[in-house]
């Protein structure tokens, strides 16, 4: 006998496997021939309120099977908080559809809404098991060893440090300091994957800046200048949304118009890069340059991580293993069994417990100085990444 | 009989392919076994001055392999125009190392480096046979179909403003525009590669400004938001060197400090992009984000062009042919002889001509409206570059 209907939506900024999740849940469906309807719900929440869905046995199985290569969301995405008076929508909704089955891939908003909604649900007693599949580039969901997007993400700005750093060293005649800034938020974990570019000390990055430790103006020059000294130039990766000591972002800088301080710092600080440069050629009078990236590593589908595209695909799987069983209220999760060699077993979380957090990376990871990773940092980020190419050679 | 010494020098911006001529120019040189000692200045001129030379046949075989696929100014680059009174010391050192081929590979600059030293030593009658290897991701050499190096930094923008595009579509109810900046300076050839991200009329890019058509206040915005109305969202690609109808840069846009428009502006004027955000924000209040990669497309050699790489090779390679002919004062220059099928020919450009000039982004490669690239334009840039892979999911 088929099950209720189920459906399916992706929320938050996309990842490069993100679409890797949904052809895992989707194509584990449609083996199975449990549900009648599989829905993916177009733009999240919002199309979800707008009844605009999509039904996967219409869809093609080329088409699917494309999907674990295309990055972004291809059902589109949001960032809608939903709101309480709309709770009553969300079931009328779901009854109208014979929904009871409901699926969201995304970080820890998106856990939040499922929560929320299975919580409403279960007080009308509308029967719906929900289960969440995490997906954030920033890698701070809270109840998994790491997050499906993180590794490819990691892996983009570890490719871009390293050729940015070979570069650099290349032109350290004429310019003494290369900025990278990384998404990631109030979490470091993006700045912090800039340390696989190194495999000697001499590779970039020298200097890692992360929001977990507030910098100090005089640290920082005499940090940079120190590099340049030893090294020859010098090669620093900054997370958007690093601090000053004072609390001020680094992102904010002097530059204290109104844009600077509101409506830039909330489209993602992105000029914490520009302010350290401008700091650094003002004090040192040295040239350099400083790159943005800005929502570029969650799409690079090229740089992808191997692993991350089979985890990804596998928490999708996995989800819909459970919500066969009426296993609800959980997010998959991924544990680390070993990480030489590397092993991990899927398994749940509860949604209560992950929503709304945010994992912050551990002093472990972080070298006594404040401005690098450790080697458990790199012990733990290596097999989620891989190893990269090197492309050393300065004669 | 063994000919005088030869010496290579790389110079200015490194690329993703400037390795792949030097490993032409000395394989080449170390099959032939015509020249006693075929030596590398490191650092370009500079190091020249100072005497700092390699030796290539103390170089293992497998390093200078592994420089074709080795992004970067393996030598060492700079900046320094050779200054007048600098010229006897070269001829100095020349004579020293009993060197009578003297190879630069680079842009504009170096051509006219090249040019100043054969012409002196012309004059003192110094026997010195000098060829130029062309190298710019900007692609405004003259004389030469393309440089080495634009294919590949072209695919870097195209890749990029693909994918970013890709998540604008799937973001569009949360941010409406995204603005990809390229390096290129005065020339709009690395902006204009964005176009090759398109393969359906809603793909990105929609509107690509470059410094070769002034820009429009009233006209950005208009585009800007008829584009959104029609499609959803917007993606701009903007070179760095774009202005406004007044002559303003964009990237000098309206903050005016000293920093703004002095040292900032020569940094590469990183701004653009930004000034442009900022506008369009201000102007229309939608939420958008924007890309700063500066000088990343110049060192990816993960998003090299397969065509670049052989070509640049190739370049190095006919260059050593051409000084074993004793033909001097001649850059290598690229002739396209078909596009379909792609076909070209090697050949040589008199350094008098190509030295210091720019060749600007023809006309007919510019859609009459200014802010787009015509057919012509992609008929030219298809076969350097490639095609893309398509992502082009949205459900």
């Amino acid at each position: 006998m088929k099950k209720g209907n189920l459906i399916i939506g992706q929320s938050g900024g996309p990842t490069s496997v993100i679409n890797s999740s949904l052809a895992g849940i989707v194509e584990t469906c449609l083996q199975n021939e449990d549900f009648a309807h599989v829905y993916g719900m177009r733009f999240g929440i919002e199309g979800f309120l707008e009844e605009s869905f999509i039904d996967f046995h219409r869809v093609s199985a080329s088409v699917i099977k494309r999907l674990k290569g295309t990055p972004g969301s291809a059902l589109g995405s949001c960032r809608k908080k939903l709101k309480k008076e709309e709770l009553p929508d969300v079931k009328e909704i779901l009854k109208k559809y014979d929904i009871h089955y409901f699926f969201l891939i995304g970080g820890n908003d998106t856990m939040d809404t499922i929560y929320r909604v299975e919580k409403y649900c279960k007080e009308v007693n509308y029967e719906l098991t929900c289960v969440g599949i995490p997906k954030t580039v920033d890698n701070d969901l809270y109840g998994t060893d790491h997050t499906p997007g993180f590794p490819s993400a990691a892996r983009y700005i570890a490719v871009s440090v390293q050729q940015a750093g070979r570069l650099a060293a290349d032109m350290q005649k004429v310019d003494k300091y290369v900025i990278f800034q990384t998404i990631g938020r109030d979490s470091g974990w993006l700045a912090a994957a800039g340390a696989l570019a190194k495999t000697r000390p001499e590779d970039a990055p020298h200097l890692i800046y992360m929001p977990e430790r507030p910098l100090n103006h005089d640290k920082v020059l005499k940090d940079v200048t120190e590099t340049i000294k030893n090294i020859g130039w010098c090669s620093i990766v900054i997370g958007e949304g690093t601090l000053w000591e004072d609390g001020t972002p680094v992102s904010a800088g002097s530059a204290r118009d109104n844009f600077a301080n509101t409506e830039f710092g909330a489209m993602g600080g992105a000029s914490a890069a520009f302010n350290l440069h401008r700091l650094i050629n003002k004090e040192t009078g040295y040239r350099g340059e400083f790159q943005i990236t800005e929502s570029l590593p969650m799409c690079a589908i090229d740089r992808a991580s191997e692993t991350d595209l089979k985890e990804a695909y596998t928490c999708g799987r996995t989800a819909v293993e459970y919500a066969l069983q009426e296993i609800s209220g959980v997010m998959i999760s991924i544990n680390r069994l070993s990480s030489e060699p590397y092993r991990v077993k899927y398994g749940k979380f509860p949604l209560a417990e992950a929503a709304g957090k945010a994992k912050p990376l551990p002093d472990n990871f972080i070298s006594s100085g404040g401005n690098f990773m450790t080697e458990e940092f790199l012990t733990y980020i290596h097999p989620l990444v891989g190893r990269l190419d090197r492309y050393g050679i300065l004669l």
